[in-house]
């Protein structure tokens, strides 16, 4: 056994609004030989997510803030160097907590660490379609969502790694989807995938304009509004929602750099006449679902029903850039960093 | 039989902003005797309620909205006079939706006319506690707020005819209940019917102040949230909100009188890690749970449990100001007007 020299990204300060390099650093660490219990990793496959924009402020959450001086953390795929723990051996592929970084060392429990599943898909897809952001859709959908065969389920942030997961379980669900995306190149991917009518908001534009797309691509109203972005499209959603309609929110991406709060929905009084239900989740509260998940995927997308996509930069010295890049609707489906 | 002299309130104009008498006229009216299938009904108490303003506007919801030169319409408890109808004797005590008038003649069902229940109630508690207003507040606290003992529950407008209702049926079912309510006089009479703290908006000031006062008065926070007033008062339930709270959505009259949208609530993003639900309803859809409520709300009231405030005004001539008033804080408990 031996060390590993390991490249990681570290919270240099706390970024207000639009985060820059200047906020970060690319540091390197030694990782010794694992101790007693310890295991050591070479990570494969880094994942970024928007929800890491907000552990780097320092504010009470359902996960704690990164802390300045350390390295970041997130979704990572690796192999096992070297292991004293008994669950755990060289060549075991494993997903764990301990991302933005090449190598690490710690106690499995520590770091969340998982052999991944044989479940017939490339380890990487265990930080996408069959990792965090799967299940985020497949719970989110189906437990808050409800779809039913039929209805109209609207998506924004459609192109993501979950929302586009989103609009193909709906699709297999019988539902008519309309998703929402920045630029028509998404527009035009999601169109291949099933997706019954797509609005490239760019192209839109916000306020009464974007209002005025949905209604078109749903004359007859929605049923179901997964939430990714916030902002105008929640406001969309709620003109457009047919009474009973369900929006499960996971994310509010456009508010998520904001210096100021963005303006809250100012229609949100329709919740009383169409009888909305607006329900925030987080990914974790699905944990119960894990098994049905990974046994639907893998049957979807053995099918071929359910198809992927990955945006991919290569070694650790990207990390950030991919990162940054999801705010400026850089990735199309999920974004990933590959360093072996 | 005979011809009855009835006046009634008729919409002359569509009021924009605060409703002022110019938009309205008393107008008189012969009431003929019963045709066919018909009853005639002399109304004893009128009804009115803050959603009658929405019904002012020209737009589709859930009812349709009033129509210029008819008169307004609203629940209303009476007698009948002279029936065509089997099921309709002279001397019945029913309610209808034949409101805003002293006398009417009309099919039963054209006016959701029912017979007054054998609850030993007076019969203007049918346009109160248990009536419109107590349903409201039972299905919207019960099935949509869900509030188990030991948790908190916030409820705005409390001292109107909902939110007394929703406090003390919150009570009975073992929470501890914070009521915001304008004034003193409102707040002490809160107390003095079990609610555990109170909050006088009008005192504390909206915006972060509100927020302040309540999340003084809920430390733990808040696990339910019932809505009647909007604005203001929902940012601060989202900010004093706990993991998993429940936010039956029933009015929102801080903006019914607004003639630009109020903002929404800046904060609305806290659904997600406090996985937050935000829920619209109607009291009609809880039209199935009307056998228990009635039962409830009868034994409650004969064993002291759950008492009843009533505001009253006399005399048709002062329905509108009534019907004003409620935007102006002038009811504790039901506003009623009483006619004969």
């Amino acid at each position: 056994m031996s060390t590993l020299t390991s490249r990681e990204w570290r919270l240099k300060l706390r970024p207000i609004g639009m985060p820059s390099h200047d906020s970060f650093e690319l540091a390197t660490a030694e990782i010794a030989a694992p101790g007693d219990g310890e295991v050591q990793v070479r990570n494969h496959w880094l994942s970024v997510d928007p929800y890491m924009r907000g552990r780097m402020m320092d504010r009470e959450s359902y996960v704690p803030p990164f802390q300045i001086g350390a390295a970041l953390e997130g979704g990572a795929v690796g192999e096992v160097i070297a292991s004293n723990d008994p669950g755990f051996a060289p060549g075991d592929m494993v997903n764990s907590m301990a991302g933005w970084r090449e190598a690490y060392v710690a106690k499995p429990a520590d770091v969340m660490m998982q052999k991944l599943p044989a479940a017939g898909l490339p380890p990487q897809a265990f930080l996408g379609v069959a990792g965090m952001p799967g299940l985020t859709a497949y719970g989110g959908l189906l437990r808050i969502g409800q779809p039913k065969e039929g209805e109209t389920v609207f998506v924004s942030g459609a192109a993501g790694a979950v929302g586009s997961i989103v609009c193909q379980i709906a699709k297999i669900k019988g539902c008519t989807v309309i998703g929402s995306a920045g630029g028509a190149d998404k527009c035009a991917w999601l169109e291949s995938i099933g997706v019954d009518k797509t609005i490239d908001y760019k192209a839109v534009g916000g306020g009464q304009a974007l209002t005025d797309a949905l209604k078109a691509a749903a004359p007859k109203g929605i049923d179901v509004y997964f939430d990714n972005v916030g902002g105008d499209h929640l406001v969309a959603a709620l003109d457009a929602a047919r009474v009973g309609a369900r929006f499960p929110i996971c994310g509010m991406i456009s508010g998520y750099n904001a210096t100021t709060p963005e303006p809250g929905p100012w229609n949100i009084i329709s919740v009383i006449p169409k009888r909305i239900r607006i329900e925030g989740f987080i990914v974790t509260d699905m944990a119960d679902m894990m098994p049905d998940f990974i046994r639907d995927m893998a049957s979807w997308i053995g099918a071929g029903q359910l198809k992927y996509e990955e945006t991919v930069n290569e070694g650790v010295e990207t990390t950030l850039d991919a990162f940054l890049g999801l705010f400026k609707g850089g990735n199309t489906g999920k974004m990933l960093v590959k360093l072996v």
